[in-house]
């Protein structure tokens, strides 16, 4: 007798929430209360800005990886083994970005390992960004008879074309990171603003 | 062909849910446990009173934006893209008040940065009434569509007048900062408890 | 036109699920990887006992608390403001404990403010126990036209008078605190193991 | 007048999800950000290497125990006290594992006290498997009435037989520390990747 696998895509979205919500909640750890020092309060607020950069820049992103991980699970009538390993993966790589992105708020500004700080901030993304295009890709192209709603495969493969577009901005914004910390940040900020602006909500609703 | 977009707002609620739990609860790290020292126990435990009185302040608010939030988004039928995002940059606002909650509770009771630490905890409460504003605008002036019950014109801006009277006393509490700490704690505090008093259940009930 | 209040149960109790978890779940926090020193860490760790037992204490007793809140919770019909503000109370105690545990966790071994760490640790729990009782003897006494099940005044007492018992053992454990701290953790690690034995199945069913 | 029982399974299953989707993000907080200093930042970074080994065991294992957990609790029809207790117990180990992990990646690749730091995050893991299994056995064997499909005590015993070859491997793994801290790491990180591989996913489906 073999029993049927009772992970439902229900409790598959509200675990990954839970693991999404509390990954961007503990952000805010990357900003420190300033030790009352020698400076006034409002020169050490002001010095940690790339924490605060970094902390909009992280919290969006998450935020939108939010909005599509939804979007691709809905698609799903059930789950099996290797959908639910491989979004244990991108949880992994979500779960990563509290520490990437204290990295980069604290080496941001400074004149040591700056450069090595924006390529792990950007890699980190760029991670995420791969193993959620992994995820897809398996739904799509391999699960495809898991689907709720059938698609052909032109538009599995418009789906998939659309959501690789999530990727080479990582790319850039991490392979940049030798050249400019900040052109780094300045992309990762970009690409998070893209997305949140209603111009990105027609490519989000269906590349995700 | 357009696949319809998917984040219901059940998930919406239950992501939000997760967020301000996790914010909520992380203001208990701002309560330090003394290092044995020179002073006693008894007298390090009380030295650090602002904690105890930011912790209270910030939990209850927070528990009440939770509450009207619940309300503002139960009028929705569904979500899109602006909403989401919308919905996301309230919080991450509320994502900072473990960090102005910190803050405030390091700097409230010394002589260095106590007025713009108390100018942050207010201006962060201040930040976060804004966005939940925006979104309700947002939501009963360019989405009345997307209602679950259809409501008047006339209803809505009542609903919305009354959602506008939680900002002002934010900005009393953030303007009062330079020239008293003190107060700008007593007014973050009294909010929570006017709102939190059976009086005001009325006004939460219609104004969330 | 005045709208229906619209927080469910069902919200209630997973919003209360999710502060109940994220505090249950930083209890860790208090249990610190030692930093390599003079001694041996099998020295460290042996020495840090205080932490366990207050780890294993702690986790146990707001366990409990879940499973009382959701029997508490279960029988209301609907909700309204003044239980969404009472229950957010009861939150607020409950994630002071990972505080009081941590306290207890660095003073119960130590010749300095271990009486008064006990009785902030008894007493923490005390206060949480009040909140609950105090939710429940709101909910059956002043909110019974909201209970999903109707219930005759009598066993609405009976309930009570049952669920009151919770609270002396945690006078007592905080009495105690000034004579030895010791007693204070024993009666505290000695409720939540009487509660969690099966014994008590039959109590926590009704009294919670 | 006795009211029923109602902490429901599915209760059960998102306050579990809570607590080991908040574990499972506490992991990050073990790969700490380099405080700059003599060496160069990619030295650091680097040299922590069983911090990031430590991190993707124990999140993959947790994810696991994650969706096993809910092949376990999915075949009951309800709960009662007992099972909610000895649930209880299996979410205490599981909420350990930040504090194993965080030794583990701070003792791993020391010259002092890294084979109690192995012995720990092994026996950590053996603790929680040995939590898993019994509340699997109290379920099938004592419990077997309040199934929500029945089995016969053939096909429970298969469950049971396959459930338990996933302690043994943790058993050597804890018992070969005193020998070598990186066996246990290996012998840790192995079992993680075999549970996750496809290989293991029918062993994953039955005897969870």
């Amino acid at each position: 007798m073999r029993e049927p696998f009772v992970v439902s895509t229900n409790r598959l979205e509200s675990f990954s929430d839970g693991v999404i919500a509390v990954a961007i909640t503990l952000l805010v750890l990357n900003i420190r209360v300033p030790v009352p020092g020698a400076a006034s309060l409002a020169h050490d607020l002001g010095h940690q800005w790339p924490a605060y950069a970094a902390y909009a820049t992280s919290f969006i992103t998450i935020g939108i990886i939010w909005i599509n991980h939804h979007v691709m699970i809905a698609r799903l009538a059930r789950t099996d083994h290797s959908i639910l390993i491989l979004n244990l993966v991108l949880l992994l790589t979500i779960g990563l970005l509290p520490f990437a992105t204290d990295l980069m708020a604290q080496y941001l500004n400074g004149s040591h390992g700056q450069h090595l700080a924006a390529a792990v901030y950007g890699g980190a993304f760029l991670l995420m960004a791969i193993a959620f295009f992994a995820l897809n890709c398996f739904i799509l192209l391999r699960k495809g008879h898991m689907l709720r709603v059938e698609l052909s495969m032109e538009a599995r493969w418009r789906i998939l074309a659309r959501g690789f577009t999530g990727i080479p901005p990582y790319v850039i914004a991490t392979a940049i990171a030798p050249v400019s910390q900040y052109a780094t940040m300045a992309i990762c900020a970009g690409i998070a603003l893209f997305y949140a602006l209603p111009i990105a909500s027609g490519v989000n609703q269906t590349t995700a």
